[in-house]
């Protein structure tokens, strides 16, 4: 099944994607982090259906409690960086306000050019976890999407710790869509491709990951309770544009693209950061 | 005035604290992060009182849009880190699930004996702001608290990245309360103490802030609009246990104070985390 986050007439809302509608399932809870616990297959007869596009796409969880993205995971990403292979996975975070939508606009910030994309796979939790195995995290797993890590590069860089660069305002996409675990028995044998303007920036399969999703739930579980809704975003591969020659720099009116093979394409493009303030 | 979270009888609320009774505020907002651009003057008469004493504290926020955390933003600090004297704040963020109430025990994880003390300034912000100058920024600040941004040393240094040592369940410790900045005209005019078992293990006035509160404030509404209830910590002076020889680290039975002029004193003890589940 295919879950998204959309906003419809001003009202934001969940629902179930079949085809070119959507069932909106807004009436059982009041968002699709709090659905992912419930059983909505009784509930998706009396839903009713909407148009797939008459709707804005928020980001898959609009409103995770925690976004734990993983630095440097792929051979590929560690060479162009030029940092040493990790031994343990590196943690940075994203807040909420971060994030986009499918279809939205990344926002490029005001205070720098150097805004780069980072095509990732990213894991929704569905249960309640702490010091989850490897063999066991899985089970935990609601579903599986798309994620833009946006970063601008210079902020990145103010200092030893990411947060800054990684944390702009509608930086992030994240779509277009969940799709439940129970369609990705194993993520390891998905492909990854990140597209700026049609050309082919970033391509991986998911299993030349670092460490694994398995091995990212038992991390992160080990020292935080996993709730649902808590996003993964689980490290991007070689290609990025600030360690391209030329760097490449994604600018306003350029489309980019995340595909993960079995999951689908998260689609934005690029526009100014024009906010003046926190209600824009 | 004080304004606490806390929870009596298995039901959270939040209120003013008057003497040694507290006038519970839960009918106005259903937190103090909602109450927080409320106007509370007129309810107070009617808000029903209960003992301080008869309590249980929450952490000031307890569920705050975002922690941002700042690391070596002292003097004494960067010296006895080793690292360079930072260009710009460095940033990492806390999770909610963190955090932990006064007079609440501050888990010492199962992974780690490396369990340290940062006693800090914390900022809440009271109005949504975003790319506020510094000399607007005090006036986005609903008040002051006491943090103790409790760190696992080992974890922390498993990466680049600060998170997984900065995040163990129920580690850093955000009380007693919230002062309004309308009784704290200058925050660089405070005084910071933390005491481990009595013994003073960190003193500093606030004045000695690398960047200060209304610079942090200013950097971190560039990135991100701030939202009322989110939390700025503004980082931690010379002496922590770390760089101590011999190295200090909290045992449980210990107790850990931190002290701020004019806002309190925030007090903890240590105890072993003997969590297995997100339920627990």
């Amino acid at each position: 099944m295919k879950l998204i986050s959309f906003s419809r007439n001003g009202q934001d809302s969940w629902g179930a994607v079949e085809g070119d509608k959507v069932a909106d399932l807004g009436h059982l809870a009041p968002d699709l982090k709090s659905g992912l616990t419930m059983d909505i297959s009784a509930a998706l007869a009396q839903a009713p259906r909407h148009a797939l596009d008459s709707l804005t796409f928020l980001p898959v969880i609009p409103n995770p409690g925690k976004i734990f993205c993983i630095g440097i995971n792929y051979t590929t990403h560690i060479s162009e960086t030029g940092r040493d292979f990790p031994t343990k996975p590196v943690i940075f975070m994203r807040v909420a306000e971060s994030q986009q939508g499918h279809l939205q606009p990344l926002l490029r910030p005001q205070e720098s050019e150097q805004f780069d994309f980072e095509g990732e796979l990213a894991v929704v939790i569905g249960k309640p976890i702490r010091r989850v195995t490897p063999e066991d995290a899985l089970d935990a797993v609601a579903g599986y999407s798309c994620y833009n890590d946006g970063s601008v590069r210079d902020w990145q860089r103010h200092s030893s710790q990411f947060a800054p660069g990684k944390n702009f305002f509608r930086t992030g996409g994240f779509g277009p869509w969940l799709v439940t675990a129970d369609e990705v028995p194993d993520p390891s044998t998905l492909h990854l491709t990140t597209r700026l303007n049609g050309d082919v920036m970033q391509e991986a399969p998911i299993s030349d990951l670092v460490f694994g999703v398995r091995e990212l739930i038992s991390y992160c579980s080990t020292f935080t309770p996993l709730a649902p809704g808590d996003v993964i975003v689980t490290g991007t591969t070689g290609g990025v544009g600030a360690f391209r020659d030329p760097k490449v720099w994604m600018a306003p009116g350029d489309q980019v693209e995340v595909e993960i093979s079995g999951i689908g394409t998260l689609v934005n493009f690029i526009a100014d950061d024009d906010t003046r303030s926190a209600a824009s």
